[in-house]
């Protein structure tokens, strides 16, 4: 390991390098990580040196707060090559923005703009390897904060740590998605944490989501706690209906992620001549669409999946099947969106920039 | 250290013990731990040799699940010693039955009783000299268990630990305590995790309990989240109202923990012959008692505090401030409570077992 300083972040990188190990081609979503990361720990008020150093373990005494009471919160953006072998990112300042308000409504501490953002640039020039060329290829980004400090007192934590973390990934495709739309369960409350993407509203979805795996679905269309008739989230991803050739989705609230995929889709649809309402969506219209022949597609905007397609829905134990086609919004927007991602295209909105 | 192999608890023993650098009169909760934890793993379906080992920071994956995804629960118990130098422990099976509700919820192992029971207790049986006599002396238990699987992909961990710390309190007395009624803010949605320990949740209210320390107030009243008219929890714990000479408290729901000080106290002012009414409780009600001059007491219960007086109340701007009384309900229910729970009266309630 050789150490440096560069730009106030200290530098020690690995003796060896994993990636001849990887096989690009077959990635599991997650699941591999890049020789380095980024850390920046908060220590009574301060943000200390930030480092880039070997991936590895770490040290976390048991009465740490994350464990205990829940202070965590994280993001998801994608790092792209272009055919030039430049690095780019997908509007990393939307993604800077949302997790300090999420940090916010965490109390925790916000995180300082050249922390994230030198942090990000520098650990992506020193793992540019890492980021293959070709739509469909990205190297995932994760930048989280945990809390550190210690004892099980319930009240916000004084020490926190800030990683950033890269996967390598792929085009991801879930295969076919059947969804049930939630009567009973709920991701969010009125009033609560719904908007900031704290860890604890992740953990929340897994047991009702099992429960749908068990009957044949792969995922739960998530709709308001109170009267359960508003559609608002399908898994951890923003919802999209088309219904004739309409594209609706529900406006972001404190129950719904203010999604980046799903903003930049609103804005790519409506430059593409799709007409665009951004309302509160009814189950009930959904369902009446569905029985009338209107339904034509349901899909999930996220940044891992960028869009993920839904073949059908079940709502009150009746299965409604979509109709397939090949010439949908779905697909036309999700390549529309990677080839500006993937820089295959001119970006005339000046959502990528250049690491 | 010295290992040795016990109920098939591998134990090994610090060298040196904490115990004499720790003031005992001069405790703040949940800060200090004792020499040693249990430990048990579950890796690949499988719960793994438990062991009792010196307490120390562990090692932990940058993607473990629980930093990301928020897989977290936990409980909290009080050991006792009686004039006899025997340890006791109150309640310990609804702890240990609450906490697999709460691994259930959030799609984590059921601990088997086994592990849960014979690590506690042997645990205790180490570290007994930790346990102090008297009226407000305890060993604060906490078991809690944490997702360690690695891999940022958003479903359940694979692999988690279950640990056991111990921490020596004292009478917790939280000074004058005036509430803020919650009129936006909630801790819990219909179809969520309320009714679970879990980590997340105690985060989600930090940030409302921060706003409301700003304003003067050291706790929030929760409300339901659809209509904040119903009286849930306060703070951390549930909630009792004494109107009159009725003691109100809302039943248990799936946003309403099911408080084991809660249901004891719920028997014990019933046996005292007073009138419980366990049913929701609506702000209209408590301001209407406030005005007329019925409301006498509001009062928090839970472990740590067992019961927590409450001086008065926020709702709309306006304050209502509680009659001041020596012969409340609370002190009576505390100390009858705590009595039981240190061994100084007869438990006729069967509550307290023999470590």
């Amino acid at each position: 390991m050789s150490t440096s300083q560069n730009q106030q972040i200290q530098i020690t990188k690995a003796a060896t390098t994993k990636i001849n190990d990887v096989d690009f081609d077959n990635l599991t979503f997650g699941s591999v990580f890049t020789d380095h990361l980024f850390e920046c720990d908060y220590i009574n008020g301060e943000w200390q040196t930030p480092v880039i150093k070997p991936y590895a373990p770490f040290l976390l005494d048991p009465s740490a707060r994350v464990f205990h009471y829940g202070q965590a919160i994280f993001e998801g953006m994608k790092a792209y090559k272009d055919d030039a072998n430049a690095v780019w990112l997908f509007r990393p300042d939307e993604n800077f923005k949302r997790f300090n308000n999420s940090a916010s409504r965490m109390a925790m501490p916000s995180v300082p703009e050249n922390v994230f953002m030198n942090g990000l640039n520098e650990l992506l020039k020193l793992e540019e390897a890492w980021v293959k060329k070709g739509n469909g290829s990205s190297l995932y980004i994760r930048p989280f904060m945990i809390a550190t400090g210690t004892g099980v007192m319930a009240n916000p934590s004084d020490n926190y740590k800030f990683m950033i973390l890269l996967s390598p990934a792929k085009a991801y495709y879930a295969g076919e998605v059947k969804v049930l739309i939630a009567e009973h369960f709920s991701r969010a409350a009125n009033g609560g944490i719904g908007a900031a993407k704290a860890a604890g509203n992740y953990a929340a979805q897994f047991y009702p989501t099992n429960l749908a795996n068990k009957e044949g679905f792969q995922q739960v269309i998530w709709t308001d706690d109170t009267t359960h008739t508003k559609l608002e989230e399908a898994g951890t991803m923003n919802v999209f209906f088309r219904i004739k050739d309409t594209l609706f989705t529900a406006p972001t609230s404190e129950r719904i992620l203010d999604g980046i995929t799903r903003k930049s889709l609103i804005e790519l649809a409506a430059s593409e001549g799709i007409n665009v309402e951004v309302r509160p969506v009814l189950v009930a219209e959904l369902v009446a669409a569905a029985k009338e022949g209107t339904l034509k597609e349901i899909f999930g905007a996220g940044t891992a999946a960028v869009i993920s397609p839904i073949s059908g829905f079940s709502y009150q134990d009746v299965y409604y099947e979509l109709p397939k086609s090949e010439d949908t919004y779905a697909s036309h927007l999700k390549e529309k969106l990677t080839n500006i991602q993937n820089k295959l295209t001119e970006d005339t909105f000046g959502w990528t920039v250049k690491v």
